[in-house]
């Protein structure tokens, strides 16, 4: 696995992310680190290492979009020195444009996105080991429903970046789309955002495979 | 994996196995099935095996003795007609007698307690396709501890009855030995009793191993 | 308009039209008759035909299928000996099948369900002035979406089942369809099937045209 | 309809305008607009005309006095730039006199009422495109009680005030009237004030034939 | 005063009576007499005539009709054994024929009213030493109002039975009318139904200058 | 009666003042005169002179002593600028030298508390009609009782006070005395401190007495 | 000590004995035992004795009176079979006729309380190895105080049961006595009956002197 | 006994020392002192010597290291004068590098721990008549478990400061040793930290031995 002994881990992002974390630090005991998938994470990993001693901590805060990620960047990210990171945002970017249209201010569209999260990027790359760049998803399997599509493209966004800027990537549209295929949406997310226990898993474990974990 | 398309599982215990699942039946949308290691086997399950379409109800009750399993075998276990069962019981029979010691009618003995365990087990193996025996455990690393100790007696009769009755074994001890190497007793439970979702993930590994589970 | 003076109207359903109502009756001051499509029907006839005296029960219980009405069906229609009656019933009937596959005793399949309707309706239709029919719906404009497809089946029971008995028809599907080609299901409804205010405005409508209803 | 597509109505107002809207803005989903007439209204004006996407913001504050209204008009009116505003104020300004006439400093008299709602119209008329002006109102036909006496010269300063600004005016009392000749106060509102969902639909419906909805 | 030592006196009636009074019996330490005119009528008996060692129950419960007082009237007066009995009912009778009109079988007319309070009368007056009648009222000026007619209506009824079976009577309508002249009734009832301390006040004056109470 | 027509009374003290009384004045309606002898004084007032429209604002504050009157003076007592004054304090000075006696700085001795008393009354009687003095009270009849003895020589100084500064004087201690002849303390307060309404009453007597109330 | 190894003592009484104890048994881990003297009794003896493997537990209930208890004496003290009994009770017994003196039928006057506290000693003396009777008190230091005198009138009655049927007595009244020559009874307990923690330790030492307690 | 008529006794630490302690103090009526080991010492001594009218204050806050009684050294020692003084502190010190070892800026190493602490005695103790240094502590029988070592060490740097600067010393761990003889840790504390009431009353009399405290 990339990660290694006494290494730090920080996985910011929206509410797929936060799931009732501790505040101001999403670790701990009495479940500190949240509710999903972060948690599933460090379950996985301390389980099989627990040898390596990682700390992993979550750092997602519910209905959070990229510009609220640039707003505590520094709090939240840099202050706290990460050897490695991941970022799973623009789901809310998107979502705000499809179920309140008209509250414009609230929408992040694809050029600030892009931008917004691209410097983020630049700006820690040099600080860190390694980046994970997790894409946003819709739990919803008709790529011609107006907000899936809208979806796909901000994940072609993050997938260019991550080629551009050299992070992983954890294509979590692709994780849920094999699931699909067995399970209706309406099982996996009663909103086709907020994953069941479940919907967690199939990111964990896509996550975890990018950073080359080996379940035993 | 040994479990078949539309099978049922059905996980028993205290509160191990509980965690705030849904009364009267552990499973459904938003965590009927509880928080724990039930739910993580569920969620890793599912999401590698989607096309299963397994059912797992997670029957825990917090506080539970064998003698209480006793008293709801058949309305909790026998009338839902599983085509699987787990059962992991014995820790309360235990504890009772080390942290309120002269309150002797809360005690669950060996004799007592092997006995119950074994009829429970005479009394459905016939009815299911098979039954996963897990043995109690205490996260504590000193086998010299009194309690420790005692625990082992236990799992040492859950062994027993395994091979005699024919049930596939998970022996939780030995999967938290290997953990407890790196890991101090306090990070896995505060009350060395009741995992932290590491702990869990510990449990949840052991009892897929038994069934045949494999990771992707 | 068809309700005529100091006649009583019940709208039985499910969460759709039960809406927070009082119990038992939904009916009198502080909301009694709930906050959802009922309240608006009956806000927009008593404002605007004042001097009819109408009395509008709203008796929906969160939840249910047709399974449910009928075990309630003496109590909480024929005892109430209601003028007209509306029934809405058929969404948990369906959804159950989407958002908890595994639990096959919770789903209500189309045979079950319209010998069940078919037989209340047989039952009260001679005691009413009028029985209004709504069919059950799904806030999802893709027609191919299996649980979609699943609804417009019980859809086409309703309507046939009006036909067949005479009763008054609210397409309520087909009412949802002319808005949803502007606003996208995530507006009306965050899980496709509660709706906001506006949803529940369009059902209001839907009924109210069926029943005559003059705007002024 | 004078409103078109996409432009931004505000309403402002005092409980009966408020209903527990969302802050700082009263908008979004979930109820976020409130409970009240204005509800009602983007219901009415959304299933109507989904085509133009219009944003109605409800920006009434229980309690309030058209004093409170200067207090907040820059920030929760100007700023937010409407194209349409719609006010309804002076309940309270007039109530205080009658259910705590000793306590004198909450009372708004005539001539202050006049002067701030004026000069909060012209203040602001150039910069919208129309301003719906509403009379305070109060439900008790009897135009002989001491309050009600009262509540008519405000709606009377209302009258006015619209006249001379060009404002469109709605008369609540007026729409009022014609549902009292058929239903006693107190099944309309258990103070004479706030009213039921049967009295918001009433002050919905005057609203909207002064914008000039059509029903449909 | 007409109340002797040692003796007992029920107060009997609706939520003006109740005011949250202890359950089953309205009486002792810390307000179990409730908040209402009973405790007044309490604390200006016990603080002028100490050595009389008085008891007083309240018996009111919130929403009570004459129908109710009859369904409750041997467990919670006869059984009770009291000396004296005062009875305050009526309003509830009335109010829902105005405020929930269409609900009819909540409605008590007339007939049923006094029928069933002159029977309550004469099978107790036997037993006590003496019997208050209070009139209901309604804190409403204006006499050709319809509520407050139809109350007058109940008032008379009062009066009759009283006259006719020689109770004591209250007639605290008329009461009210003398303060009314100087208070408006939002000051003394935000619904003109339920009392201020004040309109309690009133209450427990008329009630003492029946029994021959002298303040000092 | 003293107070005349539109005047202002404020009554100042601690927790037997206070009883709830609403924040930051205590007036208004739903109980914002507080449950204590303050809403007696006004009841009785209000409806034996409603035509005088007096406003009686209750400034106590649970706890408060002497020395916190001081420190609120100007901002409780002197801005709301009062025609007429009353002030009960003392107990919590004397009450804390029993019953936490090792806690010396809450205790306020007969040197501070005569002349904070005496700068505040000097202070403020040239500004108002007058002040009324209520002496502290301990509802113990045993004068030979420590806290009693004490608590009556604090009485004499707020009589001495009085005296020398030609305020109206309440003798409280005496009003209590001719009750406690009939019934014991434990009936009256049950930590011989905090009243029930019957004690609350001899207090609101004992102060109308002073200011020439006419009870009718 | 009196008290052997293994030995069960059961502690019965009224709130001063309950403390929030756990019910069906007071006793067990988190406080079960109460927050009282009897968990302090528990405490010097556990930690002075740790060998002896006491159970003790706690049956008080707040409220109860010698009455109380003989309704529950079979299930709470006989089914209970304990080796050792101790009684307290009669506090409330006398405190009734002083705090709610018209209340009559809930005064436990001597003659019953004598009969009643005899018979149950008489049933339960022979089945035990002994019983400890513990007087009721009253924290008033002054003994012409009239509830002083009554409860002292009680304790003299438990003195002549424990002589009669040969019981260890506690004179919980002697015990304060020394107490409140250096402390105030405001300090011991703000009602004088339920004691601080240094009230309860009073009793405690009291009761452990009775059974040959010896600190170290 | 050392502490003299009059004296003030602080004691400060962590969560063993709070125990839900009133703030800003913890001392005075209704339990301000806590219901840990400091409301024990405080019961033992009131009741043993009345007369000496110590004053006794709970200075401890649940969580905090060596390094926060630092922080608030100066607020909740230096100011408050106290003649006394006693620290138990360390145990969070240690337990947070075993139950969050990733955690580690939570951690106070032995020589920040001996450094800190030493630093505030020095400080202190020429202020002060004594101070009594009291043992961190782990009820863990098991001297080779690693946070009992751990524990030990910090135990041993106590009492090397003890040593050196002439305090009393309490060695905790010793006084649990010997109960723990005969009583499973599970029993005395279920974390092996927070001590039942038992565990609580072996601290008490730890630290009365080292005052002088004589039990009567």
């Amino acid at each position: 696995m990339l990660l290694q002994k006494n290494e730090k881990l920080i996985m910011i992002g929206d509410s797929i992310t936060d799931c009732e974390r501790k505040r101001p630090l999403g670790e701990g005991l009495f479940g500190g680190i949240g509710k999903g998938y972060v948690s599933l994470v460090d379950a996985l990993i301390q389980s099989t290492y627990p040898e390596l001693g990682l700390r992993i901590i979550n750092m997602g805060i519910s209905g959070n979009t990229v510009r609220d990620l640039k707003n505590r960047w520094e709090e939240d990210v840099e202050n706290l020195k990460p050897d490695w990171l991941s970022i799973m945002i623009g789901i809310n970017d998107v979502w705000r444009q499809y179920d309140q249209p008209t509250i414009r201010e609230s929408h992040v569209y694809p050029e600030e996105y892009e931008a917004t999260l691209r410097e983020l990027i630049q700006r820690t790359k040099p600080q860190v080991k390694g980046i994970v760049l997790m894409t946003p998803f819709y739990i919803e399997p008709n790529r011609e429903d107006a907000m899936r599509k809208r979806m796909d493209e901000y994940g072609t966004i993050v997938k260019r970046i991550a080629e551009e800027t050299g992070c992983l990537l954890v294509d979590t549209q692709a994780a849920f789309e094999s699931v699909l295929r067995d399970i209706y949406p309406a099982t996996l997310a009663w909103d086709r955002v907020h994953p069941s226990a479940v919907g967690h898993m199939v990111l964990a474990k896509a996550f975890l495979a990018a950073v080359g974990y080996e379940y035993q």
